[in-house]
């Protein structure tokens, strides 16, 4: 049995927003003991309904055994040393503000075991803009989750320059036997991967938008009747490996003047002409009003529970080997 | 009843290749009669064993009523005037190469009543191009499907400088009765919507993995374990007004200064580094080898459809009234 066996092993979560409470549910639903930290015992109130109301879907869509299980493995502390104790891991997910990112570290690691792994959710701060702050930086990692992390499963692990490569391997461990499906970066990068590919689309889409090729609804076609249906199960490499008989080398032949053409040709808007946002939430209004987001909230997660459900049940490719 | 209804009105699909008899698929599936031509027996051949396999498929997955009925209202002509006779709308979907097509919208042009709507499947020609070699260009539109067409219901339709509006709209309406989904560009641009999205993610996700921060393998699990997850249901634009409770304008209040930077940090990679096809094409190979490309296709389309049944059953949004 591994040192950091769910069943056995202890998960420190700090910060009870939206983020470090949605990875309290992943980490227990894996089946670790949690401790969810926050030094605001309102926000710790409000995590403490959130996370029933999550878990109750989740039991509903047959997505978790039992609710009243994984409720039972989180406990909710305002005192940080409760908290860390005993923990193997520790997830940050604190405000994304570099001075508090930095404080928030240093506490961290004064407060545990050398080899406790700090791993911070922040989607666009750069490691090496807070890792000093610990005085090991070798233990500390980036784990980004995708909003909500209990029902998307990627996870970016990204490095500083001086963590230690058998830190990368356990934090990635440790993540996949919570559930997740990370990835690791061989270094650090603005934005890691997906945020710099949805970057690269909503640059574009702003472009076509803001320049009058068309309006916000067709872009919002464009991707769910088109681009994401292919995307959500096979990505844009493997789309064009299965575009031509021989693979993707048969078609960058065919097509890598196509694409040539198409990349030099993209304006990613950038800065956006006045009154583009506005513009697009106006058009967004009609489908989900502003004031109805929260309800728009609880269908997407409801959404994305039913399309799990259908992606764990899709077949799996194997080879024709006759 | 209108002109273009499905019960009584003809559609001619020129070349029977992959995309010409998707298309013949889709308009026959919707209850048009279809005439697929080609000057080539061996392609009519073929595509009639192809589209028999199709719509068994899609019986099975209970997308259709009856494969038979289905297969019924399709003909195959060598006959080029026999195919276009009655035809209210025309789709061309012939080779990607600019001489061919200004020869084949010169032809269909002169065959056809001047009412008849002559479609251009192109994904990459502008049409300003080639609309010219037809007398009238004003009944000339582009009208752009995804692979495979009649499992991806987007379709872009785009003007040429002298396409009339009324043909748009004409145009539009049939490809909805045909059950697509279609987005009206404004104006001409290089790749219309749906590609320059595509390049912009394949262009960034080239420079990731030929730089080294990552592999193929992790650009294909950011998609379809993180981003596609939401985008097979939910665009880019409405992804941002469900992430922050007073929607997109809020959203924006917090995140335009970290998709600038973002933005502004992309390297979308052109040209492409000696090597990365080799390097990406062997990955992929892992899951799905070259040779076995055809086996992948077959199981994309089941994965699709078995998509397609769920999205349709899926809930939609409704506002809470309370």
């Amino acid at each position: 049995m591994s040192a950091f066996d769910p069943s056995t092993a202890k998960i420190a979560c700090i910060g009870a927003g939206n983020v470090g409470r949605a990875w309290a549910i992943v980490f227990a639903r894996a089946g670790y003991d949690v401790s969810l930290y926050d030094q605001d015992t309102a926000a710790l109130k409000a995590a403490v309904d959130a996370i029933a109301e999550n878990v109750a879907d989740l039991e509903r869509y047959e997505l978790i055994q039992s609710a009243a299980d994984l409720k039972n493995r989180i406990s909710y502390d305002t005192d940080l040393d409760i908290c860390l104790s005993q923990a193997i891991y520790i997830q940050e997910s604190v405000s994304e503000n570099i001075d508090v990112k930095r404080e928030v570290f240093q506490q961290l690691d004064s407060a545990t075991a050398q080899n406790v792994i700090l791993a911070s959710s922040t989607s666009e701060l750069l490691p090496s803009s807070f890792f000093n702050a610990a005085s090991r930086p070798e233990r500390c990692i980036i784990a980004h989750p995708v909003n909500p992390p209990y029902l998307i499963p990627l996870v970016e692990i990204c490095p500083g320059d001086a963590t230690a490569q058998g830190v990368l391997e356990t934090g990635k461990q440790i993540l996949e036997c919570a559930g997740m499906a990370p990835v690791v970066l061989a270094r650090e990068i603005r934005g890691f991967l997906l945020n710099r590919l949805q970057a690269a689309v909503v640059g574009e889409a702003l472009h076509l938008t803001g320049a009058g090729f068309c309006t916000p609804s067709d872009i919002e076609a464009v991707m769910t009747k088109g681009l994401g249906l292919r995307w959500a199960f096979i990505g844009p490499f493997m789309t064009s490996h299965l575009n031509a008989s021989g693979g993707y080398k048969d078609y960058m032949k065919v097509f890598s003047d196509p694409y040539r053409r198409m990349i030099d040709d993209l304006k990613l808007q950038y800065p956006w002409k006045d009154g583009l946002f506005e513009e697009i939430e106006a058009d967004l209004s009609r489908h989900i009003p502003a004031g109805a987001v929260s309800d728009g909230q609880s269908w997407r997660d409801r959404r994305l529970m039913a399309l799990l459900k259908h992606l764990n049940t899709a077949e799996k490719f194997t080879v024709n080997l006759e």
